[in-house]
C-alpha cells in the first residue's frame, strides 16, 4: 500500500525538470534547486517509493524506428471486470502501455509493433479475442508527436 | 530536415534500456552492451540529433501529484487544417502532449490539469472555441498507469 504522497514545492519542481530532461544528474538538479546533491538524491527515492516518480523514460519516434504507435480506446461493457480485462491484456504481446480510465473509454491501451498493417490487425484481434467484454474499440494511429510537456 | 534514420541493433538496445530507465550512465549501458562510454555517448548524441530519440522524461503518478491526466480524441471536419489546429492548441494552457493521428481521431490531446472539474470542463470548452472545425471530442480520464513497457 502506498501511502498518501506529501508531495511539496521542491519535490514537485524536481520532477518538472526531469520531465524534461530524466537525465539532469543530482549535480545540476542540486544547482538548479539551489540545495545538495545529497538532499536531491534523498527527495528523488523519496518519489520513486511512494510511487510519484513511476519511471524514468524516453519519447522515442517510432516512425522513425520502424514501428507504428496505435492507440485502443476500449468500451467494456456494463459489470465486465475490469481487472480480469488488464490481466489478459498483459499477456498480450506489443501491449506496450495500459492505463484505466473513465468517460468515453474504459480502458486506454497502446500497441508499438513493426510497421505492417496485417500484424496490427492481428494484435487488435488477439485482443478482440482475449478479453472478455469488449463492447467498442477506437483504433487510433499515432503518427506524429509534435509537442510533448508533462507540466 | 531530419535524414532518413540509419538504426542498427545496437542503437535499438541502447533505447530500449533507456525506455526502461533513463538515468542508466554511460557506464551501465557500456556495461550492459559491451562497448565503450565513448561509444554509447556519440551513439546516443546521433539518435538525439536524428529525432530519434525525441526527449528522456518521467512517468510520473499524476494522481498522487493532485492532478487529473485527460485524453482528448478529436475529429476534425473534412477539409479542416491540421497544422492550424496544431498551432492553436499549442496555445492552450495545460496541453501537455499533441500527436496527430490517423483513424477514429485526427488528433490525440493529452491534458493535465489541477483536480477540480470545472477547471477541466473550462480546459475542454476553451480548446473547442480555440480550434477550428472540430467534429467531435472523446473525453476520458486516466485515472492509472497499469503497465508501461514501452518495447
Amino acid at each position: 500500500m502506498k501511502g498518501r504522497a506529501k508531495i511539496d514545492p521542491i519535490d514537485l519542481r524536481i520532477i518538472e525538470l526531469l520531465s524534461k530532461n530524466a537525465r539532469m544528474t543530482y549535480k545540476e538538479l542540486a544547482e538548479a534547486l539551489g540545495t545538495t546533491r545529497q538532499r536531491i538524491s534523498r527527495r528523488m527515492e523519496k518519489l520513486e517509493r511512494m510511487g510519484v516518480i513511476q519511471k524514468y523514460t524516453v519519447v522515442p519516434n517510432f516512425d522513425l524506428l520502424g514501428y507504428s504507435y496505435v492507440l485502443l480506446g476500449i468500451t467494456l461493457k456494463a459489470g465486465v471486470s475490469i481487472d480480469e480485462a488488464i490481466g489478459k491484456l498483459k499477456e498480450v504481446k506489443h501491449v506496450t502501455i495500459i492505463q484505466k480510465a473513465l468517460g468515453t473509454h474504459n480502458l486506454v491501451v497502446h500497441v508499438v509493433a513493426p510497421k505492417d498493417m496485417k500484424e496490427i490487425q492481428a494484435i487488435i484481434e488477439e485482443i478482440s479475442k482475449a478479453v472478455p467484454g469488449v463492447e467498442h474499440m477506437d483504433v487510433t494511429f499515432i503518427t506524429e508527436t509534435c509537442k510533448y510537456e508533462l507540466f
